[in-house]
């Protein structure tokens, strides 16, 4: 049995709250049980300098977690003088993420930052911080439809992603704090709302996995992420 | 009449959510109207290294913006490198204010710090966060007690804070974000339950001001953090 | 009686020396009493970037102290690889207060900085710098005027600046810093020569105040200031 | 046909040249065609700080590329003030693959840096760091056994890397630099000598991939990791 | 002619003042013409931390510039996060020098700060620094001696600093900023009041220079050196 | 007798290598001995930001150790966010002995970074880089030279560099690690192919110097560099 009582391929209760922060031209409170995210999108216009002149434009993303989103608070990076290398890696990923579903021509000489900010972790935060920025991602490009700056939304499909990893020698689906902690091994999968693949990332924490195992993870990532994507376009409705 | 339609004495609707965070020993969420502060409390075992082995305690105060929080999009503090010295000059302030009515020698040798995370920013957020700051100290102070680490509240008093403003030659209470840029003057008072000034900062922004608007000023103060001290009193009871 | 002997009301020996720097626009070195801080006026031909275009320029600040200004040596903040909270904290007070007098229509596009450099530091560091800052701002007008850069002087006023603190229960006029150590609560004050309030800021440091004490150390606080500018005025006859 | 003419299931050549460091304890460089690496490992003897008196040791990496490694000089990052969010995935990648199969508390209480340097940069640099890093920390641990400081060796197996592709539709191994920056999907593949997966990453570039695509990818991947453990085993024998 | 119509041995008119620093345990503010350098003397009764247990002590310097110091105003380095490249030279320039003369064992475990404070540059800062230097190390170390901290002064010899140049084709002694700017070939000498050298940097700046004028510019070197020697000698009689 | 068996007037073996990087315009990896540095030329075809419009291009120098090039693993300066100082003060003097033998006018607006690594460290790296830079360099502007990107190789002449030492009271020329950690006193020379002079450093380290023992010491150099210079021609022929 899980330690949340969950059986293996059963998600966290998932719950999306849209038009959270007032300013932002697009925001998602997203919960994965007791991990929380804001996500806003805010959007500038123009690219970054490195993209001006090539009529695209761009998406990118920056995480971070509140100094007491943890067990025990965690430094603020802003005193450590830098983002932490998982920080990054975290929105790097969060960004290509994005960029695989979004039409950048489309998009035209604009950026859109989304702003990922965990207000309380329990596992998770990454995933979390996917699937929520896309509905805040939507509904900025919502909001420029609105105001006839772009025509079309410029989305090709949904994105969302899940952890999963092998936990007692069993593969399960979303892996709480306690969970995660435990695991040996742990996985993340990004995948659009047709069922293609963008990110696959699996790492031996404890113990070396198998390709039996990466297999059964993938399918209950599909499992799981079809849901979200359900649940998202409810959101969005 | 003021931008909101309130009169010159006249608080915005102010709240208090207790227990949001759920891993801090103590946690408040304060709503000055739009202006919203997560204020979090975390407790460490030890001093800071500067006053080990003096039989004391500390109590300090970080504080921070999420970059949405504003109208338009705030660069991280993080990927600046440092904090601002706005910031620099908020957090010493909250954590002068909460210092003000604690007993340190009866806090022992460890150390609280009061996170102020602003959510949203609407004017203020100075003043929400030492009024919401005050709660979730309380609370991880009744945390420490339940658990015998304490024997008493080592809190001397209450202590709230307000802003005001000389706006259009008129002194008005509780600046939203409208009402703030455009003011001649600003002035945050921070006071505590028994009426004792703790703080007083008057700037002139756009024209000099008189002893007489000060004391206006003062006096609107006082009337708001007397509601404001009642509020904080109701939520902690 | 106080530690150096003077009365309630009485400012230390207070001498301004102009045209202390061989290539500075404008320059004074002031001394209150132990405390020395060199003052610089530098002319730079455009405004700052934010500013470009709109027809006005710009007043600001910068301060430090020499690493043995003090009683133990003070690290360096260029080992330490940025401005502190408190050296930010003073270095915009001075430049707020120095705006408030000057014109910055008539300063054209230009940007003057005033660098105040602590020699030696025995209390007050900031009020000293705030008052021999005027000096070498003014000499850097008249210098410009001198050269036909501007017509007339973008001056509204004079401006000066002086400590009071609560010491022994007493309200006292310009601490020094065996004084300011000791003190209870620490006020300082900036006053125009027409006698306008431009930045008020009192402290509780180890005992809240009233605000009878208030008033009494901005009473204080005038007294001095009317003599500071009147010795102002002396030195740029 | 491949710009390199290579076979898709083709490694380039590839050369172990062990000993290349006069003062480490071991070192390799290691050549995949264009791309040659030169890894050191470095003893100390105490363990990081967060690990003392637990009986264990820990292996770290730390990667970087020469400025001039590149088709472009590249700013050096002692200079931009910190690795960048590549090169800290990086080098966590590394260290995470090294610990898959070191036996901690084998090593005692001391630890194991591995640098990767870059000289030269076609392509493939961290898979050819992962497979080279090894031979510099086998023989670093024959270093430490041939001085008794250990008895036996704390290897558990060998572990290599290799990367892998969608190019033109097509699954492809080891791509050099022209075909990386083209391919539609790139992966990286982290395997021991029995062949349990240690590290799966694969990430959409140009456009999204199928589970079939991934499944070819690893196959490939287990053919060039198979080649070369055994050039591993042929170097260090 | 040279542009001062000094005489190419000549140095500029030179003084200097001891104790100008209240707290410092020795200072001088020493003058060449209108180089004008503070100079304290700092103790700490701890060696730096990788000399502790040795038995000996330490003497360092730190060198800075104050922003006005020069023509045009000097960005400070606590804002650019950094010491420049030139000062961290310089002030490794003149801690060596100093150490060249001071008996480390006699120190006992004990470190000297130098600080060398430019208030205002016109060309042989580092020279004048140490020079100056000197005289508030000797007057650190008398301190310690009135107070019993040591029993001798553990001074070797004076040492004392001087620049030439080669300017038009011919050597010249002290060169202020406008010979420097414009000489071939800029060198600094470290002397010790016995004649012996403690440090030669001679730099082609514009043109090559012959091993004839080398010698030429340490005889005149010599030369002030004496003179410079002589003035520590009556001033610290 | 010296700890490497050499007469005192003898270079270690030196060897030049040049192309050894792919992408580099020029490159020499140069070996002193065991003293390993990969110099390589990258060419930009613009001038710094400082020197835009003035029809001059600019040779700079960058100088790093890789981590394990010595005895004991040095920490990699980016982890320490900026190059020491003693890495500034290398640079510089790498860059200052290229300049002077560089035409800048005949490079046009265009900039040459050399980048000196040192793959292994025994003493005399900086002379090192700087003998093998001026290879890099020559062969950077044949390169542009072959492209008609300029007519004529802007080059004056040859440049190289070597260290002396007086070490047990001799002095001697080229110092490994073993003689450089024990001298008294340490050198750098630069000189060009016609003998003239760019650069003298003498450091007294233990012990002062006589302009005897200055004098014998730039005659070695003077030897060695006449060898250098050779190697030089035949390694560009």
């Amino acid at each position: 049995m899980r330690p949340s009582q969950r059986a293996a391929d059963e998600l966290r209760p998932v719950t999306f709250e849209r038009n959270v922060a007032r300013y932002a031209e697009g925001s998602c409170l997203i919960k994965f049980g007791s991990t929380h995210v804001l996500c806003t999108a805010s959007l500038e216009d123009k690219p970054p300098a490195w993209l001006r002149g090539q009529g695209r434009g761009w998406v990118s993303a920056e995480y971070a977690m509140l100094p007491r989103a943890t067990h025990t608070r965690t430094k603020r990076e802003s005193t450590t003088g830098k983002p932490s290398g998982r920080t990054q890696e975290i929105q790097r990923l969060i960004g290509r993420s994005l960029r695989a579903v979004t039409n950048l021509q489309g998009l035209g000489e604009r950026q859109i930052t989304i702003d990922c900010d965990v207000l309380q972790a329990d596992g998770g935060t990454r995933t979390a911080a996917i699937t929520g920025a896309w509905v805040a991602l939507h509904d900025c490009l919502k909001w420029m439809r609105q105001r006839s700056i772009i025509k079309d939304l410029p989305l090709r499909d949904h994105v969302a992603a899940i952890s999963c990893g092998v936990s007692n020698g069993e593969s399960v689906l979303d892996l709480d704090y306690a969970e995660d902690s435990a695991a040996e091994t742990d996985a993340n999968f990004v995948i659009t709302g047709s069922g293609s693949l963008v990110e696959v990332q699996a790492t031996a924490e404890g113990a070396v996995f198998t390709e039996t195992q990466l297999t059964a993870m993938l399918a209950l990532a599909r499992g799981g992420i079809t849901t979200l994507v359900e649940m998202q376009k409810a959101a969005v409705a």
